[in-house]
């Protein structure tokens, strides 16, 4: 087993990113090109192929398998996006076929998230939890589940949806039309809302606010305002981290697993949500589950391509 | 394969049952015993084995393996009860082995909802549907989770704990202490609540109830009035349906399940609130999962002492 390396393939709506890892998880090279999806389906499996050939080319290695990771719901089986809101040009186009024959070698296709989740359980954490909830955090908020050491994604492939999964039932709209999801609090869109109602709560603080909340603010932007010690922004990850909190108390319940892992970019202000989560965990009266449930913050970069790659050598 | 017998042993704060069953999952021969906690382990095992061992001989049959299902917190590597509040004598006993020991065979020894969930997938639902949640509606909320056809416990072997996930955040008061379980609007003691409630609400309607709620009624006496058409009943059971909704809707985006299986005597009800679950679940834009979901009601009786004599098998 020892020497194999893998080649992973994340695709989000903007960007495409490639990698070679080796087995330990450690990246030997690394490329991006921009997704592109509205150029086609051959156009894109046509750039992939080239920048991965180069890569290799310019490495000196090459990977006996690959994977693609991509943001939507996809058909593992026959290895293409059945729905894709950003990458819409891509649905339904047999991805993995494609890359395949062009590539020489097996290259399967799976949701980004789960992949993600694979590079939290794999490069991580080591291997050495066996269950493992990887969230990622940026625009919405994705979930991959790896129990008792394997991927796990349900009778559709839509398993681990922890972003649609209530926390406050009859709560603020989400995107997909419900109310109270984990992603109406927590995601790019519930974030800038949650800090234009405490903008409106406290005239007093919300009045220096106002210009770039009326612009749609962005999660880093209120962690670096928390950093300096901002009110609002204090509240406001408070806030975020009461509904995390109420979501994560719920996968635990259902899940049981040993570690919970956060990735992407609103991970980046943990420290100032992580408060109200443990102490929603400590609050509970069934203490196994909540003492052995691990809280990891992603430290890694690229979980995404680098989960795939090492997928791509489990298959 | 074919033509092998297990023994199932499902034991209860009251009663403790004892099967045979064919690997088919016909039962071939079902005693009692009366559970006696408080008289200790060691006569509990002796009991136990005294009667499967009458069952057996009567029966002119032999089982294997044997498998015990058990109330409470178990821990399955040493075959114990970690904590059960029904059963407290029991705790920390290494009932696993005695009852290996003195039945000549390997006994393990599983959480009972989790064998009511195996007897769920492999009886009521003839190993059909890899994926199967499994809740047992009794006193409490139970949850059993079959994920790609096999038994999933966690890490501490308390996933499942659907009956502690929130449906309602802030809500009404558990059992556990928490606010908002679903334990605490469809279990037996939430549904009484829920009944006394609306009774105050609608005076009119709660009067005739009024003496019954006090002495704390029965969800069997609350199915019987919704039967006979009584209003303040029918809308019980759509609010305790409007939980069991959120809470399924969760279950669905996080484990998306082939079926979702209740059982347990407030199952029973189930004509009467499943409407609000199902609306609930056409309510959702994530069409794939809700549309593969089939909600399943348990016909079979046993399934615990059922599911564990079959789950011997599989070990």
């Amino acid at each position: 087993m020892k020497g194999r390396i893998g080649l992973g393939i994340d695709a989000g709506g903007t960007n495409t990113k490639l990698v070679l890892v080796a087995e330990s998880g450690r990246t030997l090279a690394a490329a991006a090109i921009a997704t592109s999806p509205g150029s086609g389906p051959e156009n894109f499996v046509r750039r992939v192929v080239k920048r991965a050939r180069a890569l290799e080319r310019e490495a000196r290695l090459r990977a006996p398998r690959a994977c693609l990771g991509i943001a939507g719901d996809v058909d593992v089986g026959l290895g293409c996006l059945r729905r894709s809101p950003n990458m819409r040009a891509l649905e339904g186009y047999p991805l993995g076929r494609a890359l395949s024959r062009a590539l020489e070698r097996p290259v399967a296709v799976h949701n980004d998230a789960n992949m993600a989740a694979w590079g939290c359980y794999a490069i991580e954490l080591g291997r050495r939890r066996p269950t493992v909830v990887g969230l990622t955090m940026g625009t919405g908020i994705g979930g991959g589940l790896i129990l008792d050491r394997r991927l796990y994604t349900g009778a559709t492939g839509s398993a681990g949806e922890i972003g649609h999964a209530r926390v406050a039932p009859g709560g603020e709209l989400c995107g997909c039309g419900a109310l109270g999801c984990l992603e109406a609090y927590a995601g790019k869109f519930g974030i800038a809302r949650l800090a234009r109602r405490i903008a409106e709560e406290r005239p007093a603080d919300g009045k220096r606010w106002r210009e770039r909340l009326s612009r749609g603010i962005e999660p880093l932007e209120l962690a670096r305002a928390a950093r300096r010690g901002d009110a609002l922004a204090l509240e406001l990850w408070r806030r975020v981290g009461r509904a995390l909190g109420v979501g994560l108390v719920n996968v635990v319940y259902l899940f049981n697993p040993d570690a919970i892992v956060l990735a992407g970019g609103v991970a980046g202000a943990a420290r100032f949500f992580l408060g109200p989560v443990r102490e929603a965990f400590r609050g509970e009266s069934f203490h196994a589950p909540f003492r052995r449930v691990k809280l990891h913050l992603a430290r890694g970069a690229e979980l995404g391509a680098r989960g795939a790659a090492l997928y791509s050598l489990e298959e």
